[in-house]
């Protein structure tokens, strides 16, 4: 006496997209994992760490063996694996190439973590790799996938706000812990802009659909922190967009964690707040009526990107947010940091038509 | 090179309280399932189902077999299912009694739905056989394991908004399909009282720790709707809890979902809107000195119960919200039921003492 | 040079409709004066009080003399003042009648605080007074002209939310003194309900222009507080209207403030929260799409109230909250103490058609 | 039988601080005088105005004669009014240096309006000329006398954020008359930055206390649109501030209105949204235990500004936006329309010490 009895059959474990998680950091065990158990058309079927233990005890926790688990000196038996399709990245920044060179050399499509690389030149090597070895790579830029932030571009795209004039983002938060990976610039590249400040260069690339054509930027590196010996506190940009939009940025990693997206135009304006967060992303719209706060469906934004990949690995399609895409951060981010270095203003090429970038639209929940 | 080395191991999935689930409903396709999947000691070993097709389906997509699909007649061979712990009923409520006596009767734990019963000397018998046979019994309130109602909770406990006088709760959506089963007296036992405004009841309850001492109540019941020739549409109910406390309540079937909670008090208050959704739950506590709005935890409403449960079976722990919680709804609404069928306020017995029908308070994310 | 040439121009003030403002409490002082000072068609000319000295300092600091400052044994010599077209009633709701009738007597319009007077048939007979005399009689409803409250229940009579099934609403504060007269039965009429809870009958019958054809009610009154010897603390009710439609009222005197009306519909949802606030007056309406939280002009609402009754009077059209509105709200809550008495529900006779009670609707800014 | 009767007298109209009114325009009849009727120690006893017939109703409306209006030519006539002690000049930037300058010839108070003058050294001028004369020189900053912006402030200066990274400002609104004086640059000295942005200079720099080291700025005229020949659509522009503190601003004539003030700190942050209306300034202060919004008396920005100016003429003091704090402003602003211009960071001298331009600290309401 089933409520709905024509929901839709889940898709059998066994025949969705198989992923190897290649890294078992804290985003692995706390997000992607469950993610990827209650996504509908994946399902992880491998794991790759040098801690083995922790790699059993996950494995054994999401009803895998003892085979499933790789070291990275292993890696390449992957091949063999039939039953993965994919493998995504899950690692320290400097190590994204290598992983994406070995997994495209076995012929297994890639999903990498942002930043793609450790710079421009970097990420545009593992773009060249999948395109020799005929893989696919996207990379993972979740919150080009939620209906929130897709209710955002369409505002914006269907001029809802009016012309838009200016753009508003921040995205801070405070890492203690000296010893971290993400504070060594030959890990990171960067510091809090590779890894927080880049949501707010990559949203707001995605709600206008266009390229910055120059840079400005300036950062803070406290003297005496343990922390910023090798990457940047705090760190601010400004953006010159074509026909004359201007966005400022704010990225941080000492100061409590604020994620927030504006966007002002000629008739209204919209506001993400927070704008990044995994879970409770925020919009609302704002015009002469007063403010609108609308009501999505709920997702879960890794679940959606596992989706969205699996999809186009099946019908061969680009994705959304290829290694292309990843490249482009990296440009801006290059020319940022050397704004910040220089003191001067840095023009950049910008990029040819709308979503220059980008591949096929992902399926937005709720979304027409 | 891991975030967070020290992680907690999760545990293996094969160690973990095994579930078998009775009913294949929309909550647990879209919750529960995917809830017990993300669980820290609870997994889902085994489906029970007239709908045999939608059980492999579902099995299939948790990486279990075809072994693992019970019909409702075969129920008592989970009896030899030795990784079966505990069931757990999602049933229309007029089988709820049945399935937790046959439960009973095979030595399995019991966590069912709520409401319990259909009333309160159905509910009662519940409680019965569970405790002649010796295992636990809980009744599913998801809203009693949150941190936000225990935020809320132990505002009122701890005088933090001085001396409770006036509490105020709504829970109301839309039933659209007057073939449902929750809109037919004998499978439901009640309309949107015992669905959702049971949500209002015993939240209240729950947040006071105490018991209601009278009721009065109202209902409409409109003619000519097809969804409402056996159940009341809309109902609203009066309590009187010690020490002149009073508490409204409104519930229906014929208006868009809304779900709060204000408690009132001499120094501050507190208001919970949205109160009771799966996801999202908000919290807001006012003094004098203004608005706080608490941050919490992330944590899964679904995998709290599952683990709440699992580890007082574990442990031979008393739940939180046993039978008898159950059991003292339905004393409530029967009297609710009674006042608005002869216009007159009904007494009642209450409780003895604080929580007088709770057991072991569970482990709350983020709660010291 | 100036920004906007064609703003209309200021009505001088002594061709404005002149006010007597009887009674100098802290609603005058804070209130009614600042809000008369900047009204567009009203001026304040005279004052009655005992308190001469205070009524001096009053007059002096709005730039009227001492002639202008009258005792309430002199009141009738404002007969003589040809520029005092109506006096607003500003005294212990047991003074009410009275001042009317010296009111009408001496041929000036009246407009007067809420409660209107001490029950129904107190107000009955102030209505019946003023009518004989030929002067009109307002009373001082100030949530039945802001732009708000008129958007609420313009959203019900659109049937924007579609059909309406149950409202809520909630009127509290903190009275601490022990010796205020709203705390003396003989000087108030009654407790929390006559002062505050008035707002949350008042304002539900006005959006759903219709009137509750029977009431339930309990009460508290704690032994032992000097503050609630002769009135109740607490106070909860429930309406029944037309059509089924069913609310639910608390009140009190002993919790923090807090104002809210909430009106549940088959499609969607309004909130005022807080609902009855002099300033910051807040409204939400939620549907499917979301949540719209409208844009309202600025405006005082003590100077809504003072322009349209002297638009009333210029214009000689009964006032859109006249003196048979304040007499049904004592009607029904005369019937509220009878059931909190008795613990019976009371009929009541209702009204015939919408808005049966009231006269020509206000000019509200921002209305089309 | 007064609700208060210890209320504080109100001071007597004549007893106040005379005020004449310099310029009729928008801000003057909807916002200036009718604060100054509801201020403590100020009145207004004449206007100034080349629009006889507006100022002659004006006059009336306030219960002023026709010996109060005055021409722009009959400026000195003032000189002889000895009830008034204070000019506010309300006139198009252009024309503050004449109009101060012309007061403190006659002897005068002056209150100006904001931005002080037509830049830094237009300001010093008008310092100069009453510091000569020796009339005190107040700029009106209406968001250096709000209880929400000291609290911002005291947030900051206490450190309860932790300790300062980064602000983040934006204030826009549409002008859409290109005959508007505010578009004109030789009447308003510069676009929005001069007119909304200097709000978010001022308050970052008020919050902080600090001055700016160096700034950055890229601003945007569209071709084309008759609105902007003169001036600026937009700007966004970046300041340095001592200890690496960055703070990013926009401002624009073009895009609907948003304010907005975010400070961000290691252990918390806040939040004004809306920042600078007159009425409903919102503020909220969030760090790990979760997001306050204090409570604040009700006030009117205008009167506080009146009632300060009032009181440092009666007491010989120092205002707290004194002509000083006006000119700092425009040395900031100078600085930022060269940048502009250059496309090069501007560097700048700073201020020496906490407040280093500003006098004595205004009463506020509700703060200690």
């Amino acid at each position: 006496m089933p409520l709905k009895p024509d929901l839709p059959q889940p898709e059998a474990e066994q025949q969705r997209v198989g992923y190897a998680i290649v890294g078992l950091g804290q985003l692995t065990v706390e997000e992607l994992v469950p993610a990827v158990r209650t996504s509908e058309h994946a399902h992880v079927v491998a794991f790759v760490t040098s801690e083995t233990e922790k790699g059993l005890a996950l494995a054994r926790a999401v009803g895998l063996g003892e085979n499933d688990v790789y070291t990275y000196d292993d890696f390449e038996k992957i091949a063999e694996r039939g039953d993965v399709d994919a493998v995504y990245i899950v690692l320290p920044n400097a190590l994204h190439r290598e992983y994406v060179e070995r997994a495209a050399k076995i012929g297994k499509h890639v999903l990498c973590e942002k930043p793609l690389g450790m710079n421009a030149d970097d990420a545009r090597a593992m773009v060249q790799a999948c395109g020799n070895a005929g893989v696919l790579l996207m990379t993972a830029y979740r919150c080009q996938y939620t209906p929130e932030h897709w209710a955002a571009r369409d505002a914006v795209q269907n001029v809802k706000l009016g012309k838009v004039k200016l753009l508003d983002s921040v995205h801070v938060q405070v890492e203690d812990h000296p010893e971290a990976w993400r504070l060594k610039k030959e890990l990171a590249g960067g510091g809090p802009l590779v890894d927080v400040g880049i949501y707010c260069l990559n949203t707001m690339r995605f709600v206008l659909g266009q390229e910055p054509e120059w840079v400005f930027a300036a950062l803070h590196q406290p003297e005496g922190d343990p922390r910023f010996e090798e990457v940047e506190e705090s760190l601010s940009f400004m953006l010159g967009f074509p026909g004359g939009v201007m966005a400022n940025g704010l990225t941080s990693y000492g100061a409590r964690t604020t994620s927030t997206l504006r966007v002002l135009g000629e008739k209204g304006s919209l506001l993400m707040d927070p704008a990044f967060p995994y879970v409770g992303v925020s919009l609302s719209l704002t015009d002469e009526q007063g403010e609108l706060t609308p009501s999505f469906p709920t997702y879960d934004q890794f679940s959606r990107e596992f989706d969205h990949f699996a999809q186009c690995i099946r019908q061969g399609k680009r994705p959304w947010t290829p290694g292309e895409e990843g490249v482009q951060d990296h440009v801006v981010m290059d020319a940022i940091y050397e704004s910040a270095r220089t003191g001067q203003v840095v023009k950049l090429k910008g990029g040819q038509g709308k979503d220059a970038f980008r591949g096929t639209a992902p399926e937005v929940p709720g979304r027409d």
